[in-house]
């Protein structure tokens, strides 16, 4: 029998035995991308750095329109046009006015910009305003968001589009991020053959290495594939060896229950410690975590089910504490279309379609006696109820982990 | 002034005047990952391919354990030790039982497995069943998760790890994807400076040519980076015929307004046709979309957020169109920390920091009075609040697309 482990508990001995490899590299802006930043980004500069319109329209001391309308529109004289990327040649003087395009700079003086819709050309060097403005109406000043030594982007956080653009509006080119982690990956199981293959009965094609490679990439390791290795010890210790010397993390699957076959767990006791064997999740419960050499290793159920979300809740978190990663996951809700049954004392998991309807959004669990990775294929993101709970009626809502369409 | 689509008339714009390009490539399977298939997968196999075993324990007629208990167990001899890759050599005989292992191949006349936690060993080669099991329990059938001419995977699914599972698990090593898309980026203004510059008062930092190269590079396209062109029509009207020959949809970022200098609509129209001038979204009005030699070309803002929030809804749902993807996105509800402004009409969007507190997913939405592109870095997603809603109050539920962590 093995002595379970629940999720919550499972973080807690990964925090406890794992820590930050702090292995950095210094990479240009767009190769960044999807990496973990190794810094703290701190503000430098004003931003933005001079105040500006954002509209099309006229700079003006906003007092001077109080009470226009458009049937007595307040006249201005135009002192000046300001260009694009050019300063104003000249302050702006009480009752007068200068054109300026949308982020263009204001002239001193200037508190605000009337929209060129609210405005009519006299052609006379005089336009007329016909609706009044506030004070700071229509425009970005100095600093509004983001001052010298204001933190911007925060060692941890992952690299995507809109922090590239934030870099990009520091001028900052070059960043430090953490390394790619290298994961080792090893298949055991007498009954596995090579994916390519037709089965033969009692075979079975050996999904889980291309599984979690395809996961190591998502989360932009590299991964090393060991290949399937008989279920005989000493081939699998050599092979787990190999593996812990080259990798950053080891992931062996199969051989993980308590069966007499299971090698797993002898073979992780042999080389470091089993720091838990089980999990009370469902799929899952025959999973490994052990430390040799100071890394982890993953002893996987063979099930490929039970193999995704066990690497997706904890392999993933693992190797986000090893690269110092945020680790924040966001849980929607979304109303059940059928009832789950109740998961026997274990945390539990599965696919679900989602649909948005009628503003609201609803999960349709997988239809699976089997749990086969092949009706996991084409979900939008996968339920999780707690041990506690004795399953969700249809119609209730349940905790949902979207996947990013 | 501009007249103006809504979002849903841009979608529809969209599906009318482009459509799936039909390029297609043959890649290997880990290759795959991230990219468009590009043909049905249907089913060619039974899968599992045998009947099977989902425990440790023994394979048992069910009627056989009917009305055991701890006290009063069912003795059933032990017939056959099942191997794992290895079919049973006998077929199961009422009132005997064949120890199986997780995975292992059920024989014939078997209809269930009791797990090894509810049995004894005699050691004379008999079990005691202490727990009765029903019809099919512990079991999976062959054929029980798809059969021969089952769609496994439709055409337009996005390639993930849990698709490479289940296409590993059908044996499939090379599939049919969308090429991926060449997208052009154009930056205009003659207020613009490469990012690695400081801004002298009155010019911009380029940030939407490295925001719209890691869009294109987020969504599996490749990009061709055009540079900053002044604004001076013959210079940007080849910089576009250049762009709408080597690309498949191109970018013009800034001028796309309706000012004098908003050079964008007039290139578009000399080159083809502007589809419209204008967006009921807030940022983002100031949209165009045209097409040219039967490709997209977006007039972006060039307001970094608002560029941002255009790309997001409608450049990447363009991209789709051309590579035949499935066009979903996933709406969640969280809860507002604190009340959004009326929107004037306009559908709005905005950055959201998501937390989930007491079963309950919160929002709160970015605090930025100018909506710099700074302050959308590390936000969870975003929200949108449609045309017709004047803001919404803290406390109530808002509709939120979540980046994936």
């Amino acid at each position: 029998m093995l002595s379970v482990k629940t999720p919550e508990e499972v973080i807690e001995v990964i925090n406890k035995n794992f820590e930050n490899l702090n292995r950095i590299e210094t990479v240009g802006l767009l190769d960044s991308l999807g990496k973990v930043l190794a810094e703290d980004i701190v503000c430098q500069e004003f931003i933005p750095n001079f105040t500006r319109s954002t509209v099309d329209g006229y700079a003006v001391i906003s007092k001077d329109c109080f009470g226009c309308s458009e049937s007595i529109p307040a006249i201005l004289p135009v002192t000046e046009e300001i260009e694009m990327g050019m300063m104003p040649t000249k302050t702006l003087d009480k009752d007068t006015c200068m054109k300026i395009p949308t982020g263009g700079a204001l002239p001193e003086n200037a508190d605000s910009v009337v929209m060129l819709e609210y405005t009519e050309d006299y052609g006379d060097g005089s336009v007329g305003i016909m609706k009044p403005v506030a004070p700071a109406e229509n425009v970005i000043f100095k600093g509004d968001d983001k001052k010298p030594g204001d933190i911007l982007l925060a060692k941890g956080c992952k690299i995507g589009s809109k922090e590239i653009g934030a870099l990009a509006a520091m001028g900052i080119r070059t960043i430090k991020v953490a390394k790619p982690l290298t994961i080792g990956i090893i298949s055991t199981g007498n009954e596995l053959i090579p994916s390519s293959e037709t089965p033969k009965s009692g075979e079975i094609r050996n999904v889980n290495s291309d599984l979690l490679a395809a996961i190591a990439l998502e989360n932009g390791c590299k991964y090393i594939d060991y290949g399937i290795i008989k279920d005989e010890e000493k081939l699998l210790l050599n092979t787990v060896e190999k593996a812990l010397e080259e990798c950053d993390l080891v992931l062996l699957s199969g051989g993980s229950s308590a069966g007499e076959k299971d090698y797993a767990a002898r073979v992780i006791s042999e080389k470091g410690e089993v720091l838990f064997h089980g999990i009370a999740m469902k799929p899952g419960k025959p999973t490994i975590l052990g430390k040799a050499l100071g890394k982890p290793i993953f002893g996987l159920p063979g099930h490929p089910v039970a193999s995704y979300f066990v690497s997706k809740l904890f392999v993933c978190y693992a190797i986000k504490v090893l690269r110092g990663e945020n680790k924040k996951m966001i849980r929607a809700k979304a109303v059940l279309t059928e009832s789950i049954e109740s998961n026997h004392g274990r945390a539990q998991y599965g696919g679900v379609f989602l649909e948005n309807k009628n503003g609201k959004l609803f999960a349709s669990p997988v239809h699976s006696k089997s749990g086969l990775i092949t009706t996991l294929a084409m979900t939008d993101g996968y339920y999780q109820i707690d041990n506690e709970c004795e399953g969700i009626a249809k119609g209730n809502e349940i905790e949902v982990l979207i996947y990013e369409g």
